[in-house]
């Protein structure tokens, strides 16, 4: 069996928040963000290597989280760069050849085992699995002119994690620069590998917005609630 | 000044829901959805026509609850038709010429009202308005090769109320069969019209799922707080 990374990118600072602790470290429900994402990772397999990649001068507030929180999922601290994609670059630099390597955003705490089990499968499979979901509502294109409807079905909102075999990966994130990169999809695509879509789960939001918090903690109160309506 | 309708559509049977209750009666905090679009509208302008579009075999219930919550908003029940576009046309018959109208989805009972201030403000001066959201995610469009990102600066989510000038909408929507039609925007573009779009408001989510039910529970109970953060 191939061994499993996870990196998990938690870089923001938190300005659309408007709030002066960066949005991982908020308080969802009894613990901060990102405590809740470690955790679903270490649920699903505790075996699974985790690779925190933080702004260096966020460590001192993170370790004293943890000291506080009693939280003792194992993880390795690694420090972020300037951008996302530098901050993905140094988690990747802690990851083994033949193995598959996720690469997911810190602030998605709702991210589902299910995703999580079929992120890692299908990349096993298809040496890549990015997990994404349908529009409910219309969506329209802006163009020169304005902007025209497009079928909704044509279009899938991209989620995380995006998992990877970690040759192909390794391959590509160091030869790119990051420049234009929303995802890491994005970058085995830009060196012509097909990104191979799978099903994510519509909860697995980004906390990007207080309104977004309040959401979180509404899904994690009822969740198993659910299914008596 | 312009007299102001809105039509509401509620025609959905709740089949998504895993429920036996239509989705627009299911009870939000403290009063079923529909009541909840309703006294939105109301509140924003009590002057505005309120035309709520139901199937004939709701009736009986829709009233029953309206005594049992004493629910007493002024509005003009219409029947609803097999889809939701002649549910629409079927409200239409009751709009006067050289108006502004509104068309809104019943299940949408978190539009704000600054929301709908700037669709009837902005129909007023350009003809029409079409409220929508930015996507904060990264998106990918479907091809026949598979799937490739695209700008998700380029893409707008469409929600409701979408407000037309009323001799617009009323040449339009009954030129048209509504065949392919998702919204309104739609049938006034067929015809070669300018959709202009305007801001709407993140929260303004269609309840289609037990979880967007929580969702729009939380965001209900936790107004006025989310500043405070």
């Amino acid at each position: 069996m191939q061994k499993k990374y996870i990196i998990i990118v938690a870089g923001g600072k938190g300005i659309r928040m408007g709030s002066d602790v960066p949005k991982q470290f908020l308080i969802l429900v009894n613990k901060p963000v990102l405590m809740h994402t470690l955790q679903v990772f270490y649920e699903y397999d505790s075996a699974m290597q985790i690779i925190l990649c933080l702004p260096p001068d966020h460590f001192s507030y993170w370790k004293s989280l943890c000291i506080e929180y009693s939280f003792e999922i194992p993880h390795l601290l690694v420090e972020g760069g300037d951008t996302r994609f530098e901050s993905v670059q140094n988690g990747l630099r802690f990851v083994d050849r033949d193995a598959l390597v996720g690469i997911h955003d810190g602030v998605r705490p709702l991210v589902s085992r299910k995703t999580i089990y079929t992120c890692y499968e299908e990349a096993l499979k298809q040496g890549n699995a990015i997990p994404c979901i349908e529009i409910n509502d219309s969506v329209r294109m802006m163009n020169q002119g304005g902007n025209a409807v497009i079928d909704r079905q044509m279009i899938r909102i991209i989620q995380t994690p995006q998992v990877f075999q970690s040759n192909l990966v390794l391959e590509s994130h160091f030869k790119h620069a990051g420049e234009g990169i929303t995802d890491d999809a994005g970058v085995i695509e830009y060196f012509g590998h097909t990104v191979h879509l799978v099903e994510g789960n519509r909860e697995n939001i980004k906390i990007t917005s207080p309104e977004d918090l309040l959401i979180a903690q509404s899904i994690i109160q009822h969740r198993g609630l659910a299914e008596h309506f």
